[in-house]
């Protein structure tokens, strides 16, 4: 009897244990915002192997790897069909040594490796998706040595979310390699009100555009937008994001020739601010010095990467301007003037009543309050870095005054200076 | 320019053929009613390859075989696990030939061989379901040489079942190899209204279960029923069956002990009455003479398999009194007598009115009438075939009259006598 009963309470723990297995993510992957680059934004489908080795060896020769870019992501089209058996097969003309020479390529640039696959029965691309192949689609991931999976949403009519992507975190969990999951759901389900348990980044937007704005997509008549939708579709996401579990508002456009010096900087900034996934998508291969600077900014990367896990959000909008506030790692603040008119101004931040005035041409411009957050967030003194200028602007004993381009940032590091 | 034209309308044609043959079900299979063995009923998941074996041989010399039983099919318990590759393995101790042998031995005689899995993570009986695997276990079941795989419900959270059902049936289409589609959802999302398209049988209801009546179940305090509830649940259904796709109100109990003669009897004749696959569920290397009668009675096999394919339906229900009615091939009809009482009554059939009265020791019962489709089925004359007593009974010129014990059926199958 007292041995049956033992075997019972075995068995029954080994299927606990077995069903905890089974329906996990990876823990401590992705503790900060991923960091990398992915193909998609400039080279769409039109990829090869030498593109991806290319790229790999320009994020080392030129700095973006020591200022903390890690991912070498492939999305789209590089898939052929499957073999007898049902696996995956890259394209042979695109990828003739194959994915697995490719990814131990990446990673003896000491850099990780990524891939791109689809929740539906074939990926945006028209290639093979993963449905129905989940498993085995895993199992060449974790034998070829990927890092980070982007798991795409296209022709999956039928489909529940949450459990196709749970599928495939367990699919991946199963295979046994570490993969950062990187959901690409376009917040079409709200993912960040499901997807903590499930993937370590979430799409909260369509694919973003190489544009500033565009009209029609504030309006809902196309699906992508550009740079400011997809900011302001982060508005009230603050709260899901943290260590290992990130809103994504897609990748980065800096470089790729649509925005203006101004418009990137502020799109990089926001994006730091937003703590979001810092996945650059332009030719690293050639690169203007503006959008290097840009990229590298290795303090504008800290206030991404701050190991708080943060979100920004905003915490003044004056209608064209706002402003921004990140909280940081040991008491530190990070604060983002926005300015969304398309010429100059000057801005005043009084740091006591947390308030905003601004001038054109000397001239007051009328601000109307629209969203005034008052988390009083500002007790003591504080010193003040200017990210983009590079130097010490003071202290918030006194107002901070500064001009603001049009489309353009001014972020702030706060220190402060009455702690010990 | 002409010839890109051409190509462009060559690949649209392409694409167009791919997703058609992406996207349906096996056609000309299961024209009639699916008939066969399926190991569940009686054996649950006590399986292993020789009760198969010795279960075909049975089918062959007892007569199923000659009598139409085509299908020895395999519940759950066969599977053991999977490969380091993904795939399925069968449990080395219960199968040590392996499902290819068993398939083989199966086809040898002249029979067809059947396979389970589930649409969820796991299979009913714990054991690995087909979930993220569908397109690999389509290929083993195509490459054993399975003709019809019975897929389950169990372990399906968060899963639509239309789109899984859909899943793995594409997945066998793309093995290549014809098997029948046994879904088996439990009716659960009405699979009669989204399933003609996708298998090609259905269940409509829970698991029956090896009694005439299970009270709680039709107060729907538990999941699955008895012959009584499984057969009130086809009510109204009968639109959706026809050839290649038919409602299935689940296995047979014949044989298995907790039916009487009667019972057994009226369980059979109801579901040939309503069209139904005819999968016996007892030990058929040890079945009792009047099991075996019941099963290969010929006359009533002929109304289950009319390749007119309607499902027949209630047309009188008396309270404990139902007259059931299937139409035939040829303008031949079925009519069954079904009473639910648990003692012997007359019963005096009215053919011009289609009107039935009833009496208990000669007393009239008094019969209220709750269902009356006046459908007009008889026109002109027809000879009667009494299906069970294997006899002529005159014509609808006259009355029938005839004793119908407790729990019993009378089928009677009519052919016209004035036609040509």
């Amino acid at each position: 009897m007292r041995s049956t009963k033992l075997s019972i309470i075995t068995i029954v723990l080994v299927q606990v244990a077995c069903l905890n297995a089974f329906t996990q993510k990876f823990e401590n992957l992705a503790l900060t915002p991923p960091m990398g680059w992915n193909s998609w934004n400039k080279f769409g489908c039109n990829i090869n192997e030498n593109i991806i080795r290319y790229t790999a060896d320009a994020m080392v020769s030129n700095g973006m790897k020591e200022a903390g870019y890690s991912y070498i992501l492939i999305d789209d089209c590089w898939q052929a069909g499957r073999d007898s058996l049902g696996f995956i097969v890259a394209d042979p003309e695109k990828f003739p040594s194959g994915i697995k020479a490719l990814a131990d390529y990446v990673h003896s640039k000491g850099l990780k490796f990524g891939i791109y696959s689809c929740a539906g029965r074939k990926t945006c691309g028209n290639r093979p998706g993963s449905r129905g192949h989940e498993f085995q689609d895993a199992m060449s991931y974790a034998n070829w040595g990927v890092d980070y999976l982007k798991y795409d949403w296209c022709n999956t009519e039928g489909q529940n979310a949450s459990e196709s992507y749970s599928l495939m975190r367990d699919a991946l969990f199963e295979a046994g390699r570490p993969i950062v999951f990187s959901i690409c759901e376009w917040g079409l389900s709200k993912p960040w009100e499901w997807a903590t348990e499930i993937g370590h980044l979430w799409r909260t937007t369509g694919d973003i555009q190489n544009n500033w704005d565009i009209p029609d997509a504030k309006e809902g008549k196309c699906w992508a937008g550009g740079v400011l939708i997809n900011l302001d579709m982060q508005q009230g996401l603050e709260k899901y994001a943290g260590p290992g579990h990130w809103n994504d508002p897609d990748m980065l456009e800096v470089g790729n020739g649509g925005l203006t010096e101004n418009e990137a900087r502020s799109h990089f900034s926001l994006w730091c601010m937003l703590a979001a996934p810092l996945i650059a998508g332009n030719d690293l291969t050639q690169m203007d010095p503006v959008s290097k600077d840009i990229l590298i900014n290795k303090d504008m990367i800290a206030i991404d990467q701050d190991k708080l896990g943060k979100q920004g959000y905003k915490i003044k909008d004056y209608g064209e301007i706002e402003v921004y506030y990140k909280p940081l790692n040991n008491s530190d603040m990070a604060i983002c003037f926005f300015n969304r008119l398309d010429y100059p101004i000057q801005v005043e931040f009084d740091w006591t009543s947390m308030s905003l005035s601004a001038t054109r041409d000397s001239k007051p411009l009328l601000l109307g309050l629209k969203i005034d957050r008052k988390d009083n967030y500002i007790e003591g003194q504080y010193s003040i870095w200017n990210v983009w200028q590079k130097k010490s602007v003071g202290t918030t004993s006194q107002k901070f005054i500064a001009s603001l381009q049009g489309h353009d940032v001014i972020v702030l590091r706060l220190t402060s200076v009455t702690k010990k």
